[in-house]
């Protein structure tokens, strides 16, 4: 039997709301390693990679590869109803998965596995001229300050400085973003880079995204896609690829 | 004339929000030795006893007995409207009651008084073989839990052990309290009992009346109603019976 | 070319709120001295006349009148997004008008002007026999108390003691005001005066204006209108008459 506790519910709330920005059910996949999931949104247009090394849990027993299947608002809706001091004790048998919840009461639920058709998902290759690391937060107000005019958003990076800009005939807005200002942590430009992304895919993303992790890694190139890497504290990853947009 | 007075406005908000999630209107009885409300909710599934002795008042004034008939949503927006050092003056007289918020301003509230229909309802006897004293955040948690797969819960005592649980096609969910893990403050099994209750009367009872006390005593048997008391600070009580649900 | 700094951004969002309770788009009047604003809501009931003097500003670069016609929810929509530490400039010339925020991140946005019909509103002499400073959130607790019975309220001042009623057949409802009770900071009654206003309107002006200056001065005279004063910090002045309702 595949059994994995973890020491925080609240945590994997977030962990379990981000993925669910991309999809509504999905298969993680336990292995001895670790536990996995990558999903595509319905649209194609953005990947979630969820990777959590067996050494972030309190306890980790998986013998061999097993696919668990779920509703993600249905695990979310425990978790929901998790305390903050609560250990989450996830159980895989039977065909059915079993959250515990441990607090002073000791709380069971217990959902029917699905069978998810596997679609196996290759790690696409890119070259990102641009790398910038951070915090969550800014990106997130960069994204909120862009939606007051349009629906998309452009990155721009030269001179060490990152630009998040929007406008339509409502107005234009721009953002600057450097180190010496205290708005970037990190800033890598191999190759001047612009790009433009749907916002509204971004800000689903990143408003559940940011709760995993205050500090986020964003990569792109001209008219390629956008990786941003949300890093899980305990050495896992929660990764984003959203396709650019053509304007 | 009619006419009591209370340390704290708040805390008849709590009071009457909690009567009003079983009856849009009702008769208190004020009598000389204090107060009382009793009423059935329309579907007669829910019965309510509210009893405040006149000793709770900081000041009591009642010669004869007096039925004050309201709407408990107009008393309810007054009360809503007091501050929080706000004291709370009743009087009834020439066919009105008038609320009084006194603090810093003095504010008066007036309405007419209703004529309601005085149905007599007597007090059931009831030979309940379980009683557990819990926090009644803890038991509010566990129905908000079952509420995830279910319209009713049910409710289980055996080996000094209370389980709280639900099922449908949606899943299962089980919920363990013991005065061990410390989730139980009391338990008396006499006999192991077994019933199933609606939550959602359940839950708009307890969701208001658990800011009356933050302590519960829920007293069942099997296939009979429950009964729930929430002690009010001074010697008064909120009691509910809620009938049983047949499955 | 028009620029002005202010230290606190989320200061004139509160200006910002409180104008638009009046009317949706409006001109600002910047000249050498200071920076002003009058408007009458499309219904003619009210008005307000904003004033901030040069001084109030951090840097203030005015030579000749401008006229700076924005739409107010769309200047909002951006203080909205200010950080409690971000600084504000407004910029004009080229017809357009450019917000920038400026913390960590320097944030532009950047709007067309709009061409105003500049009415010119004189400013109405009128007589008031009554004035009476007090908290502006006492008189924002009174509206809401008087909106739960009615449309409408009354102020009657007399014997230096200010009442804000209201009455319908759902009930009546009484404040009572005095520097006795601590509920009024100053009260002159020249002649005792009555008259009433529509809630709504002075609700939506008092609930915005309240967060530019926590005490306000209300002016009035039997059925004349009602003058509210809110000072801002540093000399400027948010003022708004309103019609009164004949009963």
């Amino acid at each position: 039997m595949v059994r994995f506790t973890f020491p925080d519910a609240r945590e994997w709330r977030y962990i379990i709301e981000s993925l669910a920005t991309i999809v509504d059910e999905a298969n993680f996949v336990a292995t001895p390693e670790g536990l996995t999931l990558r999903a595509l949104d319905p649209g194609r247009i953005a990947m979630v990679d969820l990777y959590m090394p067996a050494g972030l849990f309190e306890e980790y027993s998986v013998e061999a590869e097993t696919k668990i299947g779920v509703v993600l608002d249905d695990v979310n809706k425990v978790l929901k109803r998790a305390k903050s001091d609560d250990k989450l004790v996830f159980e895989v048998g039977g065909g059915r998965l079993t959250i515990i919840l441990q607090g002073r009461a000791e709380r069971r639920f217990r959902f029917p596995l699905l069978d998810i058709a596997g679609q196996e998902l290759p790690t696409p290759k890119l070259n990102f001229t641009v790398a910038a690391k951070m915090l969550s937060d800014t990106f997130r107000d960069a994204l909120k300050d862009a939606s007051l005019v349009s629906e998309s958003v452009r990155l721009k990076a030269e001179d060490e400085t990152l630009y998040v800009s929007a406008r339509s005939d409502k107005g234009e807005i721009e953002s600057k973003f450097t180190i010496e200002a205290g708005s970037l942590l990190e800033i890598d430009v191999k190759e001047q880079a612009e790009a433009s992304y749907g916002i509204d895919f971004l800000e689903k993303i990143v408003s559940k995204a940011y709760r995993v992790s205050d500090i986020m890694t964003l990569k792109f190139a001209t008219n390629m896609p956008l990786e941003m890497t949300f890093d899980i504290a305990g050495g896992g990853t929660l990764k984003y690829l959203l396709a650019p947009r053509m304007e």
